[in-house]
């Protein structure tokens, strides 16, 4: 956690950090005193260096002090097969940590349907806090779901691919290389473990997608996201 | 597991797989069935496509019907500050899974000493194991470990920095970004968390280092490996 984030904008001139975990956090890895500083971002708002007022066991009070520049997004849609629930709270935790603007959760012939009733779906917001808070960050990436491959890539991937916003799959028999050219913004799909299936590459490569290869490593899905943004170079 | 590693060169005509963790894995994950085509690797040696020839409860039996490339190994010495005990395995096993052809762990001002007792450090050749398996290698990258920051700095990490060989130290406060540059092989390091102290930075840059920085964001010790090694695009 290297930002506390609240929910809202206080109206008082003192802040209070009241949630429980972020206090464990305070109390457990920072040591925290009065008169130390302390990074604290509003939800979907700014972010500020605050001093300690005082502590309690209920709470930390913390008075802002400078307002700090938020940081940036990539300007990256990244489109991912829903993975099994265990991987799910770390590559959305890294994903918005790493500061993509867009995170879309999709399905593919290769993930088990019943990902989709996973009860960790309903703590994707809890993830993206962790993320934001990992990152210093205080903006959360837009996330959309969409349960159905073919009409996702017609009717919606379709519409977001244009050249100055292309779109890559990552497919490990693809012949090229992942394109060192910059652009203004893009999308990036991983498949699921296993990969796309011939068909979904197929449908992907119609509808305007450039396939790239990642070498003859089989990179594991979270591993792979930090890889290849960290590639695009953006 | 993309590639089932046997840790020596069989001597019979027919493989035998017998490892509990392999065997379980090749029955709840790849469902397999006589006939069925598997990678197959021998630990430091080839690896091969080879065909299942009989399963039992015991082992599975395959034969070697084609050698296969090993993927290359990045050009790079990965040097990271000994992490938490419950990250090592997951940093372990993706700087294999990407490739790195060495290893380094060391001692740094914000690692606990407590670290340099932990039993993980005993099953590092375990965790080589997953990452080979999980990437589809067979040659497992070289391990250091130096329990001393100064003298490593000083004796050994200088030694490796060269013009053809540059070493990098990600710290947040760099002006510059990581250099595109392409080089034939390069030192990366990487602090823990909380970053190295200013005394620890000056020493690195005193020796040679380069400081980049990764942007304003922080990223998790795991997450910045696969970034800037993707990012290197070596």
């Amino acid at each position: 956690m290297n930002l506390v984030l609240l929910s809202a904008q206080p109206e008082q001139a003192l802040w209070e950090i009241r949630e429980s975990r972020q206090l464990q956090h305070l109390q457990q890895h920072l040591d925290l005193k009065v008169g130390d500083q302390l990074k604290v971002g509003i939800r979907q708002g700014k972010r500020y260096l605050t001093e300690v007022q005082a502590i309690t066991a209920e709470q930390v009070l913390v008075k802002p002090i400078q307002e700090l520049a938020i940081p940036e997004k990539l300007p990256v849609t990244l489109i991912v097969a829903l993975p099994r629930p265990k991987v799910l709270r770390r590559l959305v935790m890294d994903s918005v940590t790493l500061g993509v603007e867009k995170l879309v959760l999709i399905h593919s012939y290769r993930v088990d349907k019943s990902y989709w009733q996973s009860p960790f779906l309903q703590q994707l917001d809890d993830y993206v806090t962790l993320g934001l808070e990992q990152a210093g960050d205080t903006i959360a990436p837009k996330i959309e779901l969409y349960r159905r491959f073919k009409p996702f890539v017609e009717d919606v991937l379709s519409e977001w691919t244009m050249p100055e916003s292309p779109s890559f799959v990552a497919h490990p028999y693809a012949q090229q290389g992942l394109p060192t050219v910059k652009t203004a913004h893009c999308q990036v799909l991983i498949g699921p473990e296993g990969g796309f299936i011939p068909y979904e590459v197929e449908l992907l490569e119609k509808n305007g997608c450039q396939s790239f290869s990642l070498g003859n490593r089989i990179l594991r899905t979270e591993t792979a996201i930090s890889y290849i943004l960290g590639r695009l170079g953006i």
